[in-house]
C-alpha cells in the first residue's frame, strides 16, 4: 500500500451516487447499515475457518477475490459515511492511534488483548 | 480529504501490534470479527435516529467525537486486515467502483437502490 | 405466537449438526459469528429503505418471505449458542426484562430511548 | 430449555414500549438496526479468543453474566421485530429446518460446512 487518493475516490463516489439520484438513500443512518451488513458478508468469508485456515485463504485465489471485494465495499461505504459526515478520516485515524498508545501502554497489554477498561 | 497516506498507517499499527505482542491475536479471522463489532458499533449510534437526525448529528459536537472514533477503528482494523492478507485496497476500491458503474448503469439504477442481482 | 419448543428446536439442531459432523465448526465462537452476519442478512433487506416502507414491507409476499428466513436463520444460531453455553434463553430474557424496567424507569424513558448509561 | 412463553414475553414487550412510548422508535427498520448491533455485543466477546477459549468461557462466572445478557438482547429485539412483522417465529424455524435439511443432504454436508451455492 502506499497512499490512498481518498479525495478522488471521495469525489467519484459522489459523481457515482449524483449520476443515480441516490443521495436520497445515503442518509448517514442508511450509510452506517450499509457498511455494517459488508463488514458482515466479510465475517461470513471466514466463520467456520480456523485460524490456521483463514491465514491460508491468501492462497485461494477465488477467496482472496471475493475477499478483496468485500473489503473494496467496506471501504466504499465508509468513504461514503466519511463524506456525508464531514470527517477527515486520517485525522481521525491518527488521533485515534494516538489514544490507543494511551490506552494500551505496552506493559499492561503485551501478550493480552483485554479492552482497556475491562482490564483489572 | 486528501491523499492519506496508508503506508505509514499500515506501518505504525503494525507495530504497535508486534510491541504488544498481539499478532497472536490479530489473525484474518479475529480481525473480520474486530471489524464487524466497530461497524456495529457505528450503526448503533444511528439505530434510533430518524433519517432527519442522522443528518443533524454533524451539529452535535459529543456525539460526533464518537461517530470519529468508530470511524477511526473501522479504517484501523481495515488496514490491519488488508495488510494481513496482502490487499492493496485502493486498488480493490479502483476495481469495485469499475464494476459498480457495470452492475448499476445509470438507465437502470437512476432513484432506485434495487440490488443489481434482484432487478426484475 | 405461542409457546415456542425450545427442548425440541435445540434437539433437532443438535441432531442436524450431529448427522453432518458439524460440532466441529459450531464453537461458540463461530456461531457468534453466523449470528451477527444473519443480523446483517436481515440488516441488509432495511438498509435503503425509510421507516414507513419498512413497515409497509408486511405487504410485500416476496420480501416477507425472505424477512421470515432470515429471522428463523437468527433465532437457529442464537438456539445453537445458548445449547452449547448451557444457557436458559427464557429465564435470560425474564432476567433482563426486569433488569431494563430498573434501567428505563417511564418516567425517565418516556419518549426518548437514549441509553441508560448515557442519560445526562 | 424446554417451552419457551412467547406470547408472554411479546406482551410484556409490546406494553414495555408503549408505556415509555417507544413504538415510534421500534420500525422495522430500527429493529434490525438494534438486533444487528447486540448480535455484534455478543460477538465482541468472543473476537480474541481462541475456540478452545471460546469453549472454556462456560466457567468463567463473570462473562458468562454478559453472554447472557446479550443472548437475551438479542432474543428480544427478534421477538420485537417478529411482532412489529407478524411473524411467527416458531412455525419459520421450523420451516427453515426443513428448508436445510434438502439444501444440506448428510452426504454432501459430511464434515464440510460450505454454504450450499457454493458448493461445486
Amino acid at each position: 500500500m502506499s497512499f490512498m487518493n481518498l479525495e478522488e475516490i471521495r469525489l467519484r463516489l459522489a459523481e457515482f451516487a449524483k449520476d443515480r439520484n441516490w443521495d436520497q438513500f445515503h442518509t448517514p443512518k442508511n450509510l452506517s447499515m450499509a457498511l455494517a451488513a459488508e463488514a458482515a458478508e466479510l465475517l461470513e468469508i471466514f466463520q467456520w475457518l480456523t485460524d490456521e485456515q483463514s491465514k491460508a485463504i491468501v492462497d485461494n485465489e477465488k477467496e482472496m477475490k471475493l475477499v478483496r471485494q468485500e473489503i473494496a465495499d467496506v471501504m466504499i461505504y465508509l468513504i461514503r459515511l466519511a463524506d456525508k459526515l464531514g470527517v477527515n478520516i486520517e485525522s481521525a485515524v491518527m488521533d485515534k492511534i494516538s489514544e490507543n498508545a494511551t490506552k494500551y501502554p505496552v506493559e499492561l497489554a503485551k501478550d493480552n488483548a483485554i479492552k482497556y477498561n475491562k482490564r483489572k
